[in-house]
């Protein structure tokens, strides 16, 4: 059971409105999904959540469906079964396949895999891959 | 301080040493990483990690840098220091530019944001999400 | 479905009575919340992390409404459901009022992004920090 | 070995110069620490993520030392360094003692001890307390 | 809801039914679970993932008992639902007592507890342990 | 750098003096390793602590090894380095080889694998594991 109501539009602020009517405008839908009617019940939240998420979401040097991708591979990882749902849903909009979708699943597998044996012996850094990493 | 010593190619097995033969041609590299040194105290691991990797990181219906880019933002969630060194040059090396890891790593922290508000709130999951998600 | 039946107060063990007569006692309620009833199947195990927690959660330096918002941090941020669930409620009790339940979780999840983006650039501790954290 | 240069007051642009003036302004201090000099290779992101936490951790329903409270129990149940380092310095700062300190840190095992406790049994959320924790 | 379709023994190709076989061949069993029939969506991971595991998980140095609740202590680390039951079945199968379970359950919530205390101090490892750590 | 002072035996208070004797006559050693020397700076901490510790730890059910690597794989899996060192050193002690621990570390990254592929398809649980589990 979800701890809060949902905000619906019908009973939202004008503060909290205003966010969802970006939200539509900006996603090209006249939907709202649970996660924002449920952080309405904190309008300072849902404002800043919203503004970052379109900052940091939007098409860039990483295309829209690779963002998508990262989200879920993080979202998996934390075993969040909303964001697992709603960020696949998302991924399959912005185009992951079938196919993407299984590679993303043995990547995501994999890299908990070798983190852990790393973890186990302690591996020290090699100094070729800190000079790549740090002068990026 | 390594907990293990790490195993170089003059004393390597010839086990160890074929899977080191391989990793280098894959890779079209003379050079071994420490990862790879250290598990070789463990030839069936080696063995194994490097052919599920082979397979896993190969470009398929995702191209080596989203795969990269993935594995990267599972080692920083999980704060594996060698893997987040270690994936960062390998990105870096699949094109990774300044702007895409900027990106990369704002994506990170919110969804690790978002992931706790979803926690704290036990959103459930959109009706609409789930058949999107679910019919993949 | 939970793993284990809950030990109610009428098939208990001595041994398990006195702990449940502790917590009503301690907690000023007649009621066992299901926690206790479940590792009661464990009476050693329901004994010492009864005993561990009233120790801990009694008020000292830090108060009690105070212990149960850090209690709910660390619950929302493993993404434990019931730890959720339970520690919201008790911080409810402990006075936690709307407001200060949404600047909480605003502060959960922000401190879960910028632990990634330091583990992302694996930032070095500022000597400055280092001794006044080590100086306490 | 940190991943990125850290970019000095002397060295910044306009941009980051004026989020290094706020920091100092709102911090009444003349000093940058590293995560701010290291995310400041991120425009975007040093603007965004100060401008958020300038919000979040600004007094409110929650005084300062609990913000910071909650931010270390975080950082310390996420293993990163840097953020127990600097949440231990700026709880000091804001009012922490030996003895919060000392309880704090017993508050945060335990809670990480009993979140697993619970996902061993798979406990039931009681109704009682979903109902506390959804009404608030 | 899960987020794909249980792939059946009669909709099973060919190389989706080779795996099951072998599974069935390899436990003793004629049934499949749940996990297997949701990864024959993707039948290279499928592939991959059995052969791993029925290697990994076969008796050698350790016996399949402490195998199982080492595969245990890990999924209730992360909390992940299907794997603790799957793994708790899969323990008491391989000899698990009621009592074994206990302890087991007891170790891992003081390991977790104590891991947070060693984060927050932010203990240097000993001399000692690092060599005896390191020489295995 | 560790966020505080080792309390040497020479320097510890009677209530702390008492513990540190305990830990050696029960280990039977002459030597405080840091983890105690470092939560001996809050004594409540440090006694309640080692008394948890003494009272799971102790050969029962499962023997003094097995219960070292569970605790050394719960270490590994949350990636806290001083826990991974010493409970490698005291598994050893207990009789851990090299082989058993190439498996257990083979487990451990294995289990935390399939922990994410589990989450990203969101599979239920079988009836049939769920009853052996719950049955115990």
């Amino acid at each position: 059971m979800p701890l809060g109501k949902y905000i619906e539009e019908a009973d939202a602020s004008p503060e909290v409105r205003a966010v969802y009517d970006d939200i539509k405008q900006t996603r090209g839908t006249d939907w709202i999904n649970n996660f924002w009617k449920m952080i309405a019940n904190d309008p300072k939240t849902l404002k800043r959540t919203w503004e970052d998420l379109k900052e940091i979401m939007a098409p860039g040097a990483l295309d829209p469906l690779t963002k998508e991708l990262v989200y879920l591979a993080v979202s998996i990882t934390n075993g969040c079964e909303y964001c697992t749902v709603s960020h696949t849903a998302a991924a399959r909009k912005a185009g992951m396949t079938k196919e993407m979708r299984e590679e993303l699943i043995a990547v995501i597998g994999m890299a908990n895999n070798t983190n852990r044996l790393v973890n186990a012996y302690r591996v020290d850094s090699d100094p070729k891959f800190i000079e790549a990493a740090s002068t990026l």
